[in-house]
């Protein structure tokens, strides 16, 4: 069974992640997963330590001569900034000035900070923040990267991009795999029409003017999907709850669909 | 730990769950586990069956004098019509006449038919789809019955209604709790609106009437949830991804948002 | 993954199991399970109630002409003297006189009485010795059935017997899997030699009578094991282990050996 | 939950582990983990490879201030002699000439090799035995010390030592709990009384010049254990089969007792 444990504070040492359940002998790319990690950090309109990190897997376990050992792989990314968190983040116990601490005393709205601190009793919500931050995505993109490895051994080819942001274009984008799979790797929104992607830019630039973020949506599409992932037999098994359950947790996702998805609920058929 | 496991084939003698993780002394209210299975049973335009079976629930272990035992409790809810399918879905070894087996060779679109039967490399495909019949719910309806007893002794409550039918109205409803909570449970669609619901059936009539189904929405909301539900610390924790992975695993939901869901996509904040 | 999980009183209505993980296909022979649990009720000097079970199973799903659907299975023994005990054990709120209501106030020496009636906050110990009793085991021995006929399947047999009791004879048995495998069914203790076998009923009269019970061994042997069952890969996933766990969570068991076993601690090599 | 996932390779570049399900706000003494790991590596007569590695773990996760967060810890103890290994185990495909490549292609009897060869189709059986070598313990010392340290908080204690080497004494030792916890850390055997410790010593010495190992007994002795651990309710949730399988899961392990354990076999009562 594919199973994935991650761990890591977004400003501490580093992200790590155990593997299981690969097979034996499957090839392991680190190149792609570190492009994977790449990936994971363009996209225009983000926040500024993007840049800084610039991640970067070391497997510490798991593979061998290039090959899976059957065994647990180890995945860590390092956090490049390590350095200036040290103190703030430390393992050790600490005493540290009061305007070092960077202490988190107001929980934010929308974010984890209130219900985790609440259930785990703790003052300094950063204790939260750490560990709820978005940056635990890249410890799971990495595990993704491998299991893209493991599928595309069978011929199945995933695809990603961005089809609408902030209502740009009215109507999300519909187009087939091999158009979404010719979006060169470095369009700054992964959206396949230069035009729409520049109005989306626009938008980004005004709407970070005025302070704010914006919302959008992205498709995943799979071609040559091997019959028989998941299963009927068991609620817990079947494939679209378990790929709602991996968008759905991803930070600031709010919804999810599959298919015809929310049109689907006004249609016949 | 709350963890619950089905069983049983929707034409086989009966479904099953074991429900584990419950607290020891919880009161447990049969008549209202009986109650949420009616209403899974109603709905306008639903096909016979449901008023065959009139699902009752059993419990065979882990309740004692009408609490909790802190042991894994049973459900079962026997299939009413399991005589006349006794032989069709019989346990043991039977030879019956072809023209009695109601054997299923052809796969329908849009079920686990094909992929089932690849999977477990059957060519009488009735041996997929009575396992992954929407009927499974009914053991899920019991055990979610359950959890809300439980969280109900928290102060918790769950209301749910169909806020848009066939494209009717043309922008879902938006209602209160308290709105929302008045709905009569006789209600033919469990729409607020009479009028709306007036109108919805008709579009069912309609459709029935060129052989053809609908597609709709309906809305789940939670009053008095308790923080630390869930929790940020692993991504396969998030309440979030839990409760989409729980919706999504249902037959023919399409799409889950939460919040303000798919509208975020274009909102601003 | 091959997984069993059991539900069920001592004196409820029914012991159950869902068990998940078998190949679709796999024949099942419900008399060799009822041939399992009949097994489980012999042993010379067992108690009373023994007898009064003839424990049965009935398969409620995962069942369909004979072979397994992939879908999990339900076994359901159910308690034969649930007559006399549906009031004690009533599963929906009872109002017992006192004299009816055989409680047990005082936590038994050596039972989980006492454990359990700290960790589930009860003063009725009725409601942990229940779930406690050794009658859970009939479950398992249910589930082992169907393990074993999958197993079967592959050429992979298992027998077991009693290679002392109460300390005869003074050094354990050794056979060969051959001299196991022909000790007749009906064998009292399941004990290849019967003039041992007799001193050992001997023996077991003469401490009844003085009011006590003895211990004893069992040693089961596998041919034909199929290697790859287990893993080295994790800790929790080697067969050492999960037999261990397996074999030690038997009521009264105290000790595992396996292979050389204990003699191997005081042995070189 | 408390729950730990193990991987590393025996040369590989480090042991990691990810502990889950540690309460928030648990102080985390890492020299105490330290010693636990210098304690594994103790042991008269061990292989010189235990004096090169001078295991420390270091934590990358889950632990601020020296407090758990409440979020998955990650232990990592690298292995000190890498740079020798760092070709044979080279995570990056390459081409080692075969008289450096210490390939393992014969299977050792009593190892995981043939039957890990098997089931992970490899020819090289170092693909194998380097993740199911007993260095796999490492991770796991440094997890059950975080276990101590949370069980220490409600005053459990836990202690061991070695009751019989080499079939000496002839009947194994038996100690109150304040003798075993009196019992030098520095004792070369941690065994209670000098005396015999020496003649064990001996035993080692005399079976090394003739090529040889030794096996032995070894007590874990827990005091002030807190009513409640593990469950009665079911079968995987036993204590006892719970230590049984962890400690049946470490390498060369080949039996496990509880309490009076084999003797009990013999016992009446």
């Amino acid at each position: 069974m594919f199973r994935f444990t991650t761990a890591g504070e977004s400003h501490g040492r580093a992200l790590v992640a155990i593997v299981e359940g690969l097979p034996a002998g499957l090839p392991v790319n680190v190149d792609q997963i570190n492009h994977e990690l790449w990936r994971r950090q363009q996209g225009y309109g983000r926040g500024g330590r993007m840049k800084i990190e610039q991640d970067r897997v070391e497997i510490l376990s798991g593979v061998r001569h290039g090959l899976t050992l059957g065994s647990p792989l180890t995945l860590m990314i390092e956090n490049k900034d390590w350095a200036n968190w040290n103190e703030v983040m430390a393992i050790g116990p600490t005493e540290l000035a009061p305007e070092k601490a960077r202490r988190v005393k107001r929980p934010r709205p929308g974010h984890a900070d209130l219900a985790g601190g609440l259930k785990y009793d703790v003052r300094d919500l950063r204790n939260v923040l750490e560990r709820a931050s978005a940056r635990e995505t890249t410890a799971r993109v990495a595990c993704g990267a491998l299991a893209k490895q493991l599928l595309g051994n069978f011929g199945l080819e995933i695809r990603s991009h961005v089809i609408q942001l902030g209502g740009i274009p009215e109507k999300p984008l519909e187009l087939t795999f091999d158009q979404i799979a010719a979006i060169p790797e470095d369009a700054p929104l992964r959206c396949a029409d230069p035009e729409i992607q520049q109005r989306m830019i626009d938008r980004i630039d005004q709407t970070k003017r005025e302070g704010d973020t914006l919302g959008g949506i992205f498709e995943v599409v799979a071609r040559g999907v091997i019959p028989g992932l998941g299963s009927h037999t068991s609620w817990d098994s079947k494939l679209d709850g378990r790929l709602a359950q991996a968008i759905m947790s991803i930070h600031a996702v709010k919804a999810v669909a599959i298919g015809a998805g929310v049109e689907a609920s006004s249609l016949p058929g």
